[in-house]
């Protein structure tokens, strides 16, 4: 998988892909992730990316230009399976879409920033508009990252043990059950005990009694 | 505002913090992050932190002890307001807690890895439970840096111009209309003639409509 970031700070998201499971992802191989400061294709002697809203408001507006300029080169060289633009408006991620993501070539991830880009660009290259959730971010830098990771720990040979990404939440609409390890009383607090029982079939039953428990309690909504 | 963020990964979470928003809230002292590596605080000459689940299964677990060690050592020093875990079975972040989480002075964001954290440390420590979306992402170090920035973008003087976070998106549950800025016209895509008007009050309320009928088309249940 090939994932193309485009953003006004590409040094924001530096960590988190030279870090753990998106390194290693790249270092096997499995995901590249190339990433497009937009003031390389900014207008001008000052690089200009952004401009004031027409209407009058607060805050600047992202302009069609150079996102125009940027987008169009990148497609030139590669089909790409969607152009997503990362924005508080977009469809609100959830492990479905994350899913469907991971089974694609080549994405290509913008990041809003100020108050977001120029409704023109959506017409012309946007294909998907995702959220990470009901809140807003000073930019689409960390929802870039979010999606990413959600992607790109599904590929397969990413995770060292496959089957853990197949028990996570959301996988099968539950929320996961209790887990305790080493040691089993610690300040008077304990394991339950069917946990060390060794009846490998009653824990199962026990672990699904309460992930089903667990997710009425909390998150109904996942269960309907 | 202080926060202390525990994780096995601190190092992931260097760049969002040493760039744009963050990074300027801090320098003028309006917030104060503090990373913790659990590792500081593991067990024996490996200075562990996780073990096997108790029952069986795929993934690591956090254990007790570590987690007990550093968040009691903090809270030695200070009050906090919540001690916060991030994860997928938590309660979902929206604009509301963000806001609500502002105006606190002390917390605590303990980034869950691996499988979690043994169960024990919730009934132990935890105050708040979120997370950030209905997918698995690979641990909660993200998840801390999106909560991180959702909140430190609302404290008085962060943001350049204030009256730009009031008007985005959720703060009136309505999604952002669509925003233009020049040129008014690129490759024959315009910008919408009232927007050029200069008639400031029929201008409002175009905006005031399209945000209300973009959020009817794409979120009706933020007008519920």
């Amino acid at each position: 998988m090939r994932i193309d970031i485009i953003s006004v700070l590409p040094e924001l998201m530096e960590s988190p892909f030279r870090t753990s499971i998106l390194k290693r992802a790249m270092d096997k191989g499995l995901a590249e992730v190339h990433f497009h400061n937009l003031r390389d294709f900014g207008l001008g002697k000052h690089r200009q990316v952004d401009d004031e809203p027409y209407g009058g408001g607060a805050g600047m507006v992202m302009m069609i230009e150079p996102l125009d300029q940027c987008i169009s080169e990148l497609k030139a060289q590669r089909n790409y399976d969607e152009v997503i633009y990362l924005t508080p408006d977009g469809e609100t991620l959830n492990q479905k879409i994350a899913n469907s993501l991971s089974i694609k070539k080549n994405l290509i991830f913008l990041c809003g920033h100020y108050k977001g880009i120029d409704q023109r660009v959506r017409e012309l290259h946007i294909t998907k508009e995702i959220s990470i959730g009901d809140y807003v971010l000073t930019g689409g830098e960390l929802a870039a990252c979010v999606l990413a990771d959600s992607v790109i720990r599904l590929l397969p040979g990413v995770l060292n043990d496959e089957q853990s990404a197949l028990t996570d939440s959301f996988q099968d609409n539950l929320l996961s059950p209790p887990i305790y390890t080493r040691p089993s009383e610690y300040k008077g607090l304990k394991v339950p005990e069917i946990l060390m029982s060794g009846n490998s079939k009653k824990i199962e039953e026990w672990l699904h009694e309460e992930a089903v428990k667990i997710t009425q309690e909390k998150r109904p909504d996942l269960l309907d």
